[in-house]
């Protein structure tokens, strides 16, 4: 079972608070680039795991998708996107509340999705091969699965967080370390004790392949020169990078 | 055009003393994981780029290969393999010298080969996602690619080396920093000045996918619990990855 740390209030607010959170996908950085790998959802069937408030749910109906269900482990999340779908009168979408962790869907969806999507979810998840499972048996024969995870760099460190190197004022470095040793790691990101589970790229590249899916999309997101124009403060995404962005076909 | 720097006296003297020199392919800590990339070689045309000694070449020749093509940048290197493999009468191995940055194979040559391996050599090309357009074009249809290159992990940092963080003895880190900063970077490793090219993780992937690979096989080599019990001081290979081993298919 995964935490439910989005139950969490001080986490709630602060995430609630945060850019992605208050203007949707076009808040997210990393948007635009995992966008370009999600095809046309024109009719499509579209499963989104770890929906959050909907803000992709409501923007694939947007894209002409036929059906999109969202799963999401807090109900604070889904809430707040039962109130958004409703204020935008979108129609087509469900809600689903559950742990991805263990997450079962029922026998009726096999081959049932054009496309599973998912933000930046999975690095919270324990037992992450067999979610991966679920996602292949719902797919349809070359369905599309695209998600985001917090990029391995980011999440081994045991002191994730940018310093300067004594001698080279001014210098950032990111103080990896234990990278090769896959688990548990409790940080405090706008709340105490957030538990989440590191994997090397390797791991989550050949989970993937295990399950019969086909690499076709690899991206360490990072900002564009013109990008770091506008936002200077973007630059730590120079010295590491935060996100890993992939596609895959099914087999 | 790269850096010959394996015909640089200090640098060949420090690196035909590695144990990867010495004992071959059992030297390299890493062959044991890559050679699981490569399939069944008998009765196949391989192609080694950046051969080295041909310890590759030779292994393959005993693996039943048919003929083995080795191309090489050092006449050292090339001068040490011919003796190497008259001493042990292997026949059907030929060595080329060329630089492998810009490296134009025959035209007769087009989907010639079974299978094409590179070990370490590909950090030191400035034009890499040309040799990758050579490797497809003269590989078969399914023709496999197996090639190891130094970790963008560990070609990143302006100061690679594991360092202690103050406050913490003993404690191991890996200051990275400029990872998303692709290009040359100039270290001291056997001899001054040796030149590389970093790339990210992602760009090594994507300049096979966009010369229609597919990935197949893909490692961030780490020793495994017994390795590291017999072998103490590889424990840095905890704290970062050194080597990145990637096996593709022709599509």
């Amino acid at each position: 079972m995964s935490q439910n740390i989005y139950d969490d209030p001080e986490f709630f607010e602060g995430y609630s608070k945060m850019k992605r959170s208050v203007s949707g996908l076009e808040g997210a950085n990393e948007w635009p680039r995992l966008r370009t790998f999600i095809p046309n959802l024109t009719g499509n069937r579209v499963l989104d795991l770890g929906c959050g408030f909907g803000w992709f749910a409501r923007w694939a109906k947007e894209q002409g998708a036929e059906a999109v269900h969202g799963v999401d482990i807090s109900q604070n999340m889904l809430d707040k996107a039962h109130r958004l779908t409703e204020e935008s009168k979108h129609d087509g979408i469900t809600y689903q509340l559950a742990d991805l962790d263990g997450l079962r869907l029922p026998e009726r969806d096999s081959g049932a999705y054009d496309i599973v999507f998912s933000s930046l979810a999975f690095h919270y998840l324990e037992h992450l091969p067999d979610l991966i499972g679920e996602v292949h048996r719902v797919l349809k024969p070359q369905g599309r699965f695209v998600f985001s995870v917090e990029h391995p760099i980011y999440t081994a460190p045991s002191r994730p967080g940018i310093v300067e190197v004594e001698g080279e004022p001014g210098s950032k470095y990111w103080p990896l370390n234990d990278y090769q040793k896959e688990g548990l790691r409790v940080t405090n990101w706008l709340a105490e004790g957030v538990r989440k589970h590191h994997r090397t790229v390797s791991t989550y590249i050949n989970i993937l392949l295990a399950a019969k899916f086909e690499l076709t999309d690899f991206d360490e997101w990072h900002p564009s020169a013109e990008e770091l124009a506008s936002h200077p403060s973007w630059d730590s995404e120079i010295v590491r990078p935060t996100f890993l962005l992939i596609g895959a076909t099914k087999k």
